[in-house]
């Protein structure tokens, strides 16, 4: 294994740092590692907001889902995907240009993931930790205006850095699901739910109560308030994109 | 620079390959880099199909805007966001669970772009080259028959691999966009036509007739078939994620 594949494997999150600054000549790799990343018929498809403004991140920290960490962490970049500056130059130049669709969106977004996962991992070879904020995708209305987004700029992730405390560089990392579970040959292969119930005492430890477990844990994370807020937020962002002006 | 870091800015797509398959224990490694990436709250939202099948193959060439380097590609993985596993165990055992919405199939999108990505790099690590195939997106109704997915696992990417030839390895990497003109502090900066058109010049090269060179850019790229086609798929598929059972 060389150097490169065990930072990507050894990588977890971090949520807890140091209380310094990242010093600006890693702050710029972990941008370039961004902005070299691929991206789709080579368009950029993406913006990327560095949040230094403490009131900006006090607010995400709230709106974020009530995670206090977001504010304190010394490097928060949100991920934008953008094809407002494509869309508003082919509208300056060609005659006729189509209306912003769907597929846009989803490239524009996988664009600006591709180019988050960069970050992250350059972040990684340098000892800086990091965490992906998913939440950053429910409030689109609040985080359109906080960010001064136009109609084709969204954001699709937001990502925290910062060192982390000498606990977190000792925290082991959470185990993930088993390769039998995730990876299939040529189709997909449903699981029924007993399997993925015996899978998941492999990345998630025995349960004496299954069904309470799996209860408290879809309570959680999935009949949750954030959770149903990111469906909602996310629906009127499509909508957004898609309403003719 | 780390060795990590220039892995991350040196990568590049590679679209022809040496007629030599990818050993065993390096595609474990890619494998494995990709399993190891950073998922939603540890949940693993995502699928990986190998596809093996020469006739699979053969059909995604087609079916991916025509691109017959696919069919002859030594590894094709396709990346599935999926939430079909756990939408089955937490309705197997919770009373009361809400259906699928638009952020759950957002965040299982985010899961498998993110570990597409680490298996990209993973690959530039040992000397593999890869490249993005969008258009897996394209043909929803298609790729979700050939490649036998349930209704709450879509195509999000798909990635193909195989060793570079000479050719391909000193073929100078494109030159990305400039940091001015993508990252930005606190809000979004949205760039005039004018603006954006200068800084095009920076990765494009100059261009005397640059409106000429936009137009057939955005014929190419926004106006085409399979542009079009990829906008129709995506709402395809959000539709059919939304509806009820």
């Amino acid at each position: 294994m060389n150097e490169t594949i065990r930072e990507l494997t050894e990588r977890k999150s971090v949520r807890v740092y140091e209380d310094r600054a990242i010093e600006p000549e890693k702050e710029d790799l972990i941008l370039e590692a961004a902005l070299q990343a691929p991206t789709a018929g080579k368009m950029t498809l993406y913006s990327i907001i560095k949040v230094t403004d403490q009131e900006i991140k006090d607010r995400l920290a709230e709106t974020c889902d009530h995670q206090p960490f977001i504010a304190k962490a010394p490097l928060v970049l949100v991920f934008v995907a953008d094809y407002q500056k494509w869309y508003d130059l082919f509208c300056r130049h060609v005659e006729e240009v189509r209306h912003p669709g769907l597929g846009d969106l989803m490239l524009s977004i996988d664009d600006a993931l591709i180019a988050a996962q960069n970050s992250v991992v350059a972040a990684q070879s340098m000892g800086i930790g990091s965490c992906y904020i998913g939440d950053i995708i429910e409030n689109y209305e609040i985080h359109k205006e906080l960010l001064g987004l136009p109609k084709y700029a969204v954001p699709a992730a937001m990502v925290v850095f910062g060192y982390p405390t000498e606990q977190q560089k000792e925290r082991i990392k959470p185990a993930r699901q088993r390769r039998e579970c995730v990876v299939f040959e040529n189709t997909y292969r449903r699981q029924s739910p007993e399997e993925f119930e015996k899978e998941l005492t492999y990345s998630e430890g025995e349960k004496p109560d299954f069904k309470a477990w799996v209860n408290a844990f879809c309570n959680r994370k999935w009949n949750s308030d954030f959770s149903v807020e990111m469906s909602r937020s996310v629906k009127a962002m499509i909508e957004a994109w898609e309403k003719e002006d």
